[in-house]
């Protein structure tokens, strides 16, 4: 049987297999993601993301719990290198997500966050098309909002969670920079700590002064999710999401977009594997550098002088 | 007078021009930078990294301060969204960097960190060259350590300082998931907290455990940046490194990686522009995104597809 049947069959072996085959770029992965690639589509894709220490894992493992209380399939990838599924965690929390590694509903996978050629984000789609394929209902997609890359990760979600959390100060700035557009629902996590109301009306006070959508006004959700406090209603939150998204035809647009994402990546990588390839056979990547190293070539003409010399 | 002639004479608006042209993609910024290749490379290029909150914009003011004490010209570029730099502080932050901006002999500029078609390291690596042909002695690139792009930016620096604060936790297991190899200095600002004793034991721990490295071992410095303490030590520290790069011949090294990398990047963001323009003009490219987003084609195919036209 081909691997891309039985990821489709759910073989949990299968998947984690052509996961590291799409990790080491083998050629493998591309024609077995060609064969997946129909099957896609069907998943809830949800991404969390917010500043180192904010609890989005917790969060992530308390949702995860609540959607298998309703009997949905769970997909989780955590791209986020504090992330205890990437390693980055304390005992407590490593034990706490391994309830979920003896439910066959639930595939968790992390990913190395450096050393993907084509870019962590094309990494992690051809994952998530991977766990789609597979029967995944509701896939999570976890990073830490603060590189660019990350964020571009969590742009192809249906539906962007920002999580931040009560005293951060700078921090919540820090959002504002960027990830203020892209969040579809904020939480407030430990909000059992001073200051989580203030945290609350500073980030409406952000929503009130930025660009405003007409279509959704994103929710502001207080949780201690280690307590598992507010996640219920999170839950419920997401669903919302996911109802307006349908109803508003705006799941499409997403789609669209996701694709138009995938495709610029994959070009991306492809391109550029092609030339290096080239240009290492022939040596001529070695001389260019040097060259440049001593500065007898600026970097920029030698890009024009390579791409010609490459007929491109 | 041409703007790189301008910029090579130290003139502040000149640079800050062409970093605006620069940021905005625009084709004069490539010719005037062709210009000042050739006078690039004299300037001593420290990266400083960490997680959210650890201090290194103080740091980075600290040492700024310092080096202008022995007569050194500054640059500074940060690409951290949480920097007073960049936008992202509390105000008595602001004010604290503000002294610099009336010394002639520093340049600061932030850079946006999303947006940058080239990637962001690209963008950095061209502005850190205008600061190294103006004639700056000392050039520092303050980033956020969490993202693959933060890291690809440091990793070109001459001498890489990450900093971390006591008490952290998990995120001391984040700095070990890929910043430990490029550590050439490590910092443990805020000292006067506690634990940090704690802290230093465990980044010796950790370097014990890590591949180690035969040319230079890298040393940790406590500081306390807001009441300037152990600032000078780290000073030296920095001279102390650049002069065993210096020794052991190893700066050509990284500056022959540094060109390594600014070409790669260079040719990333050019052959995909092309493509691009070509794509788009033709219709193809709203075409193809269609018929993934409608699934009547997988992504990796259509790449295929897509190159096969381009002749490429």
């Amino acid at each position: 049987m081909e691997i891309s049947d039985r990821v489709r069959a759910g073989d949990v072996r299968a998947m984690a297999r052509l996961i590291s085959l799409i990790e080491n770029g083998f050629p493998e992965a591309t024609s077995a993601l060609k064969g997946l690639y129909p099957f896609t589509g069907q998943a809830f894709i949800v991404g969390i993301t917010g500043p180192p220490g904010s609890g989005k894992s917790t969060l992530t493992d308390q949702l995860t719990q609540e959607f298998r209380r309703h009997g949905r399939t769970i997909g989780i990838v955590a791209v986020d290198p504090t992330s205890p599924f990437t390693g980055g965690a304390i005992l407590a929390d490593r034990i706490r997500m391994q309830r979920h590694s003896l439910d066959g509903g639930v595939f968790i996978r992390s990913m190395a966050t450096r050393g993907h050629l084509g870019g962590l984000a094309k990494a992690t789609n051809d994952v998530v098309n991977v766990l789609d394929a597979a029967g995944k209902e509701v896939i999570f997609i976890e990073t830490v909002g603060v590189g660019q890359d990350e964020v571009e990760v969590v742009k192809t979600a249906h539906t962007s969670i920002v999580v931040t959390v009560p005293g951060l100060g700078d921090d919540i700035q820090a959002i504002k920079a960027g990830i203020l557009e892209i969040a579809d629902i904020f939480v407030v996590n430990k909000a059992d700590r001073e200051g989580a109301d203030k945290t609350v009306a500073e980030l409406k006070a952000m929503m009130a002064l930025g660009p405003g959508r007409s279509d959704w006004s994103p929710p502001i959700f207080k949780t201690v999710a280690i307590e598992e406090e507010g996640i219920v209603e999170l839950a419920q939150g997401i669903l919302a999401h996911q109802a307006h998204l349908d109803q508003a035809g705006v799941r499409q647009e997403r789609q669209r977009e996701r694709s138009h994402a995938l495709f610029l990546e994959l070009l991306q990588e492809r391109v550029t594997r092609r030339l290096l390839e080239r240009a290492a056979a022939n040596g001529i990547l070695e001389q260019t550098i040097e060259r440049i190293a001593h500065r007898d070539l600026d970097p920029y003409s030698a890009v024009d002088e390579f791409l010609e010399k490459a007929g491109f």
